[in-house]
């Protein structure tokens, strides 16, 4: 986007930046703020710090009064929501008031949406989405690839200017992607980025993550911050730099020592996750892996299958979630569900030979337990999950989880389904 | 709670309430403010609007000067984040610095945190914990049942006063449960409360709904709004009344009027769901069901098993990802799959069939597509997919879906359940 606007001073003098949510659903707690979130990740990516981030409803008073405010204090202030057809839809207009402009008219705007509005179904084509062209006279337009509001770069006096989105987090993504993101990083950034690279841990606690980095807590430049999940730990390390290669080799030293402490725990960085590890692993090994799932009921599976190319190594699943069917499909004898019952070792070790033979497959791994919140007892409280692992080789791994039976039923089914994953991680590493 | 803060006359002045959410991690991205959002939801069920969120960094000076600014607009300041141990957590004091107050220990609380420590595993018993038990002389404390960081109640000066809870939302809301709400309630409400009651639509779009209610949308009292999702649109009814039964006599007449209009694509409220709603009327029909899984991969199954109780209708289902397990354990011919491939209507149907007769269930659905991204062709594109259905009387209802090609593996995976799920709804609806 070519920018005619003249604050070639800004870089020097960058007081702040903001971002703005706007909507009364925000205020009513009816959705999350998942923009704010996405904004200020492109903000840091670009080495951009914000220091603030307001909400406020469809309100043009109020609206028009924080915008004053913002202009005092910062320079930089990018606005999402408002930007619809109906009357509750006020951001430009109180942008406008608030340095006391008028909006007008852009026939070629309201002809393109026009245009963009003959190819929708059944949308209503009113005059009320004229609104959508009117702006400041020297606004910018960014054009919306995505709907019919476009969002507008304006500066309305010295040493500030707006960028205003849709609420509609799609259009205000490719919105930023296709024209807004290079505007700012040639405005406002200084040249440096930000970058991040994160190691991943399984079947270790923060608390003990923490209190093995103490001594690296306290680092300016690259960070380290823990991040913790019901399965995992991330270990972020983040540094700022003048490029991507400068910035590996700040990340270097300290990426290594953490390697080393936590050698056994780290599973993998950034975009990897446990199922697209096995997956890579097993089409190394050119082995293929079969599920028996009982309290899990297809979770183990559709973690798998989420995996674009899963199907390369996994054969399928049996999902047995009555004895009826751990007997019909997997050849579980009667009387070991009826001797031990379902929750036992003997029936999850049944369970994953018999998947391993019915589905001829070189790996299985079947899962057994008491997700809750009903179902437990004092001998199998809430909680308690076999895994049973079998390979190759024939010999079969049994592993005994006792969840802490507070935790509800997703919970449970996600540990249980992250421990599977994991041993079967830690079984193929140690059969290299 | 017992309240002696004395500010009788808050009730007759409320200029406003805000949400601050405060940690550094927030501006950067790292996590999504999902805190703002419940204290949102809270806080409209008691009947009182704010008017504006900020998030900002663990910053001292910036946070004092945020905190005098929110006292001359507003009366009520509700924190999240920034009371932990580390040199980073400066609320308690950055506020107590905005009123030149100064902060003392409170060694009873100090001793509660030492006995909370005793109870935790590895943790660093360190001094720096200390910090959690000052506060200005006059707050009263928010106890915290769920970790060490008490929260305050804190009146600085007349008509402004502050609450504090830590940014773990575990804990913040087991403190807001168990005083904040009454204490706010009880001071600052205005007697009414927000009642919300939610329709769920099923297989119609959010533009075609929002044109048949467009006279609806000025409503003031009840108020109707539209929420989409990708699987399904909700009409929100909300109503401001004296008490819940004034409420629902607000909403009756509107609630009568969406339910005439919109009657076949309604499936549910509140907080039901299809899985919740099929295993019901199952339980009530004394009828089984079981799977056959292709391109959904297991979602179909971990999608009804997510329901505590299904397995009083939920007997299991295979996951037959390769065409060998489609044959082996869903006895599809394999000529079938040889002609119309794995993803057709005939092998849907064998699939269904199948599963129906060896896993000895009263209805079964079955699900074949193509996820992607990869593995589309001209004459199968990504997005084609095929559902049957068989029940008791042993016919087989089959849909063919193609969906947007160009919507991701998980959407086209999310799609294709809802659709088998609905499916099965409205045949047992026309199956009364």
């Amino acid at each position: 986007m070519a920018t005619n606007l003249n604050h070639p001073s800004n870089k020097e003098s960058i007081k702040g930046v903001e971002i703005l949510s706007i909507g009364t659903e925000l205020l009513l707690g009816n959705i999350v703020n998942t923009n704010a979130r996405w904004l200020a990740e492109q903000l840091s990516m670009i080495g951009l710090n914000h220091y603030r981030q307001t909400t406020i409803g469809d309100n043009a008073g109020r609206l028009s009064q924080l915008i004053k405010e913002t202009s005092t204090r910062s320079n930089l202030l990018i606005t999402t929501g408002g930007l619809g057809p109906t009357p509750d839809d006020l951001t430009t207009e109180s942008i406008a008031k608030a340095f006391d402009q008028p909006l007008f008219a852009r026939e070629p705007i309201w002809e393109e949406i026009k245009k963009k509005l003959a190819k929708k179904r059944s949308y209503m084509e009113n005059l009320s989405l004229k609104k959508q062209c009117f702006f400041p006279k020297d606004a910018q337009i960014i054009n919306n690839p995505k709907g019919t509001a476009p969002g507008m770069i304006w500066q309305p006096k010295e040493n500030f200017t707006i960028l205003t989105f849709p609420g509609v987090p799609d259009e205000m993504k490719a919105m930023w992607e296709e024209s807004a993101y290079s505007f700012i990083k040639s405005n406002f950034s200084d040249g440096y980025i930000f970058f991040s690279n994160t190691l991943k841990l399984s079947n270790i606690g923060e608390a003990t993550v923490s209190e093995k980095i103490k001594n690296l807590l306290d680092l300016k430049n690259p960070t380290i911050a823990p991040y913790a999940s019901l399965e995992e730990v991330k270990l972020r390390i983040t540094t700022k730099a003048k490029s991507r290669s400068e910035a590996k080799l700040l990340i270097k030293p300290i990426k290594e020592e953490l390697q080393e402490k936590f050698s056994k725990y780290i599973y993998g960085e950034d975009d990897e996750n446990l199922p697209t590890i096995l997956i890579k692993e097993l089409i190394k090994r050119n082995e293929s892996l079969v599920f028996a799932e009982s309290c899990t009921g297809g979770l183990l599976s559709s973690q798998i299958t989420s995996v674009s190319g899963s199907s390369k190594v996994f054969k399928g699943s049996v999902i047995a979630y009555s004895n009826e069917l751990k007997n019909l499909l997997l050849d579980v004898p009667e009387n070991l569900l009826n001797t031990y019952g379902a929750v036992s070792e003997e029936v999850a070790e049944s369970m994953a030979i018999g998947a391993k033979n019915k589905l001829n497959s070189d790996w299985s791994i079947s899962v057994s337990g008491i997700a809750g919140p009903k179902g437990g007892s004092k001998l199998k409280p809430v909680g308690l999950v076999y895994i049973a692992i079998t390979g190759p080789n024939n010999e079969t791994v049994k592993i005994k989880k006792q969840y802490n039976p507070l935790r509800d039923r997703n919970e449970i089914q996600r540990l249980s389904v992250n421990d599977c994953l994991n041993s079967l991680r830690l079984i193929l590493l140690s059969n290299k």
